[in-house]
């Protein structure tokens, strides 16, 4: 089993160097929500005309933050926005007193902004059922306002840290029309990551303009792909939220069929996703799970997320294993629909097993030491028709049991 | 978190003393199939006139040993009958080499001990995808044939775990119409334990008289509210097997309407049922999950198993840390109808949540009192219905990873 270190070993060397994109500004301060000593609050101030789109948690017991930003996202606006986040509570299954504590945090951000309360969206994350201290916060938007700054979203993704051991970001810069256009982004997330979002903050701000409709779509539709293929342990969380502002101020208009435009932000949804799941709680493995030749797509992702979410295979891969026995077992319980005799399993680029048996030309030393990588792809074809999905996970190890067990503690 | 021993802590204190069986007999044997210095094989010799009746499981993967007792389980007949059954190997995905060297090992006992080939079911348990050494099994069948004994029960037991910390058995003793009739019964399984059976052979005997449409009627409803409502860990096997046999020897005619026979073989699989919970990898506490009050019984059971293999609550059962808000997260995740602000739950008798957030009678430090017990009851009651289902599972610790990060080693 690889080492379990205090940062995860997984981790990318340094948090990337974003790039300021006109039209937002950022600050963080320490409210003392919970944690002591560290930024536990952000601020993230948007221009007039910024566009905004977003994707919440499809959890039945969603926090009353995420109700308020659904209840807001759809209505268009010239105003400016704001978006505030604080780490340390959730303000989940808190009844009506998660509500006060929203509008309190939002009726105020708006006071001290200038903006109407519509516009001010909010998230919480940490613990859930216990009451939001929502006036530690309050008492910081003066600060926060004051202390805007657009270099500052590194700071931001610090502030908005529960149990990751790293802070999240990724950007990218293109050229459309001969004017360049930049998209930057900041996560949050470790554990109680699964489809449907799991506990996932992600920010992203854009310098393109874009109709509210076609931003929305667009967001949708990538994220099936990136974050919604991502799981650390398939629990989802009642706080996931992700928004997209696009603030305009690069004057280069963009919607669906901006390919380079969506290519870019693609890429920076999938490489956030997949710093998540680097961070998985206890994660010493990145793994990629590849099925192909499926009945359908649908049956694709059932079956990869079968394989990602089998606590047998997640903790043979933590020992270095090459278990592909459980892989069967994985798409045999998944449900979808699969015939022995026709799967083909890899690991890497090993023939592992076809045929509905181990491959003649399959060596478990060489298995063995595959496992012994970092980055590990398991990929499986089912010989069936043209469905195909990709999802990546982490294994799971003591270190996942240790940060759990004792989270509220 | 609660001790890790040899033996789980959750184990009976000894292997009960189970009655015999009037036309059955035991043996058992060392093979070598995988395991040396332990028995790894077991023959059951049923009388004449036995009844037969199976459940299996669901996997589309499922092992060719399943398949074959598939085939056969549905036949009527006045023969004897035999179950073989081997640790250590799974026959599972080992292709063509699997049908072979299932019918040797059926094929051979048939001949041994003159029964109809139809008449000999086979399990194999343990590794997947390694072809099963059967000239081992077969080469035992005279010496097993030989040492048939009807108080050996217990070496059956034993012979069969993989595993296992404990060798797993349950009786019952009524009386109908003043005549007395007996149930016993013997299971293994430990991993991959989720409904539609997982890793789990179990057998039952009994010298009560039934029609075998009516005693497979009977099995396939109790199995729906016995080792079906167990997880230890969500994954589903490729083996699993349950046999009932009943000799007829007591001279008792029994059918579903025979309440006394019903409920008493429920109660031997809820005892056996909840023995392989409490050998799950690692499980330091039995968990019972009862959720009421949901839309529907099918409700009731995906709420019942989201918080049953939910890792995060898992991990903090462990923690021996009174996380109830998981508990919302699961019930929000799980996909069936629920109201945030209509639930109850309850940690034993202690009420946690109400009304959409904690209890104002609830003190964290008598619910963290609560949690250090070895069994705990979670109860949800959704306030929508009348659906219900009760579930069993075991906490996650790092037991389990340890005995799954190396099992092959």
């Amino acid at each position: 089993m690889g080492k379990i270190t205090k940062v995860s070993p997984l981790a990318p060397d340094a948090f990337p160097d974003l790039p300021v994109i006109e039209g937002v500004a950022f600050s963080a301060a320490q409210a003392g929500v919970r944690y002591q000593g560290r930024t536990d609050v952000m601020m993230a101030r948007l221009a007039p005309g910024t566009t905004m789109a977003g994707v919440f948690t499809r959890s039945a017991t969603r926090s009353a933050p995420v109700l308020d930003c659904q209840a807001k996202i759809g209505l268009d606006s010239a105003d400016g926005a704001a978006i505030i986040v604080n780490s340390g509570n959730s303000n989940a299954f808190t009844g009506k007193n998660g509500v006060v504590s929203t509008r309190a945090v939002t009726t105020a951000a708006a006071q001290t902004l200038g903006l109407p309360e519509t516009r001010v969206f909010s998230s919480s994350t940490g613990v859930i059922g216990e009451p939001l201290p929502h006036e530690r916060i309050t008492a910081k938007l003066k600060e926060l306002a004051e202390t805007l700054d657009k270099g500052a979203i590194a700071a931001a993704a610090r502030a908005i840290m529960t149990t990751d051991t790293f802070p999240k970001g990724a950007a990218a810069e293109i050229s459309i029309d001969g004017k360049p256009v930049k998209i930057a982004g900041i996560a949050k997330g470790s554990g109680m990551i699964a489809p449907d979002m799991a506990t996932m903050l992600v920010y992203i701000f854009t310098d393109a303009a874009a109709e509210r409709a076609a931003l929305q779509a667009m967001l949708s539709e990538l994220t099936d792909v990136t974050f919604n293929c991502i799981t650390v342990d398939s629990d989802t969380s009642t706080s996931d939220t992700l928004l997209l502002a696009a603030t305009g101020a690069s004057g280069v208009k963009v919607d669906g069929a901006t390919t380079a435009f969506r290519d870019a932000l693609h890429g920076v949804m999938l490489d956030l996703a997949h710093q998540v799941v680097r961070d998985g709680e206890g994660a010493t493995k990145f793994v990629e799970v590849a099925v192909t030749g499926a009945a359908s797509d649908a049956d694709a992702k059932t079956h990869a997320m079968a394989i990602a979410n089998s606590p047998l295979i997640k903790t043979a891969i933590a020992g270095e294993d090459p278990n592909w026995g459980r892989v069967v077992m994985a798409i045999g319980k998944s449900g979808a629909a699969a015939d022995r005799d026709l799967l083909t399993i890899r690991f890497g680029d090993l023939l592992v097993a076809e045929n509905g048996w181990v491959s003649p030309a399959y060596k478990e030393a060489d298995a063995a030491a595959y496992m012994k990588g970092e980055y590990l792809r398991i990929s499986v074809d089912l010989g069936l028709g043209h469905g195909k999905c990709t999802v990546w996970t982490c294994d799971l190890t003591h270190g996942y049991i240790e940060i759990n067990a004792d989270y509220r503690s």
